[in-house]
C-alpha cells in the first residue's frame, strides 16, 4: 500500500516514529481482519495516527497555534495525549480525512474513551502492542488481542493507569471512563 | 466525650462498625492538632461519617429511598460509595448537622474529590489509618499522616486506586479527580 504525504508526516514526527506507524499500520490489519472492520478506515487511522507526534515540545505548541487547537487543562497536565487531538486536526486540515470515525480514532488513540467504536478500539490497540512495543503486560495484551478485543482493550487501559498509578503521573479522565465502560459492559467479567 | 444518637447509629451500622467509628473520630482528633483543624466539627464529622454504613443491601436501598437519595450511574456500579451520600443527608435530615463543611465531609469521606477542605482531608485519611485496619500500604500512609497531610492523602487514593486496577473493580471519577489534584497542586513533587 502506498500512502500519501510521507514526506510530510516524516518530517514532522521523524524516522523513527514513521516506522512505528507502519508497524501499526499492519498490527490494526490484523485486528480488522480478526474483528471484521473496515479494512480500509483502519488503515487510514492508523497510518495518521501518529501525525502529530512532534518530539518538541515547543514546535508541539507551535503547530496546536497553527491549527487553532485550545490546549485543555488535561492537555496541560498531561501532554502526551496533545498529539492526538492535533493528528485528528491535521488529518483532517492537511490530509483530507473527512470521516468522522477515522478521526475519532486518531484523536482518542491515546486515552481511549467511553463508548469506543470497533475502529477506536483496534487503533488503540494496535498502537499499544505493535511488536516493537516493549513493556510489563504487552505479552498479555497481544494474547488477549488475538481472542477478545474488549478484554485486550480493558487490560491494556488498566495496566495503563497501573503504570501511571505507580509512576505518579496525571492520570487523563477519559481512560478511567473507558475502563469502566468495558467493565460494565463486560459485567465485571474481565478475562 | 459524649456523643449523641448512639443507640440509633449502633441500630443501624452495628456495633463492631460503631467500634471503626470511634477509632476514627480518636484518629482524626490527631491529624486536627497536627494540622490545626476546628476540633469540634472534626470530631462531628468523624463521628457521622459511617452512620449509614448498612451492611445488607437491600436495607441500604430502603434507607436511601426513605431519605429521597437518588442513586446514580456510579452509585450503583461502585455501591461502597452510597453510605457517605446517605449519612450526609442522615448526618442533616435526622441528627441536625446543618455545618456544610462536617456535611461534605461525611459525604467524600470514601471517594475524596477535587479541591478536598482540611476537615475532608482529614476525616478521609482518619478513616484510611484508623490503628484496626490492616492492608498494603496503610503504613506508608500513617507514617505520611505524620508529616505530610496532602502527601499522606494523595498516596492512600493512589493506593486506593491501585487496588481497584488490580481487583477490577469500578474506578469512581472523583478519587482519580481528587487524586490528580494534589498532583497537580504538589508541582508533582509528591513524596
Amino acid at each position: 500500500m502506498k500512502f500519501l504525504y510521507e514526506e510530510d508526516i516524516i518530517n514532522r514526527i521523524g524516522e523513527k516514529r514513521f516506522k512505528h506507524t507502519l508497524r501499526v499500520v499492519d498490527t490494526a490489519k490484523e485486528l480488522a481482519q480478526i474483528y471484521g472492520a473496515d479494512l480500509e478506515k483502519t488503515k487510514i487511522a492508523a497510518y495518521y495516527h501518529d501525525c502529530a507526534k512532534i518530539k518538541d515540545y515547543d514546535k508541539l505548541i507551535e503547530e496546536c497555534r497553527k491549527y487553532d487547537l485550545k490546549l485543555t487543562k488535561e492537555m496541560k497536565a498531561a501532554p502526551q495525549i496533545i498529539h492526538s487531538y492535533l493528528g485528528a486536526i491535521i488529518a483532517e486540515k492537511k490530509y483530507g480525512v473527512k470521516d468522522k470515525e477515522i478521526l475519532n480514532a486518531i484523536r482518542y488513540h491515546t486515552t481511549g474513551r467511553e463508548s469506543m467504536t470497533l475502529l477506536e478500539k483496534i487503533v488503540f490497540l494496535a498502537d499499544y502492542i505493535e511488536p516493537m512495543r516493549n513493556f510489563n503486560g504487552v505479552e498479555r495484551a497481544r494474547e488477549l488481542a488475538k481472542v477478545n478485543l474488549d478484554n485486550a482493550v480493558y487490560f491494556s487501559l488498566n495496566n495503563t493507569l497501573s503504570h501511571l498509578c505507580k509512576s505518579n503521573d496525571y492520570i487523563v479522565l477519559d481512560t478511567v471512563k473507558a475502563r469502566n465502560f468495558i467493565l460494565e459492559m463486560e459485567d465485571g467479567k474481565i478475562f
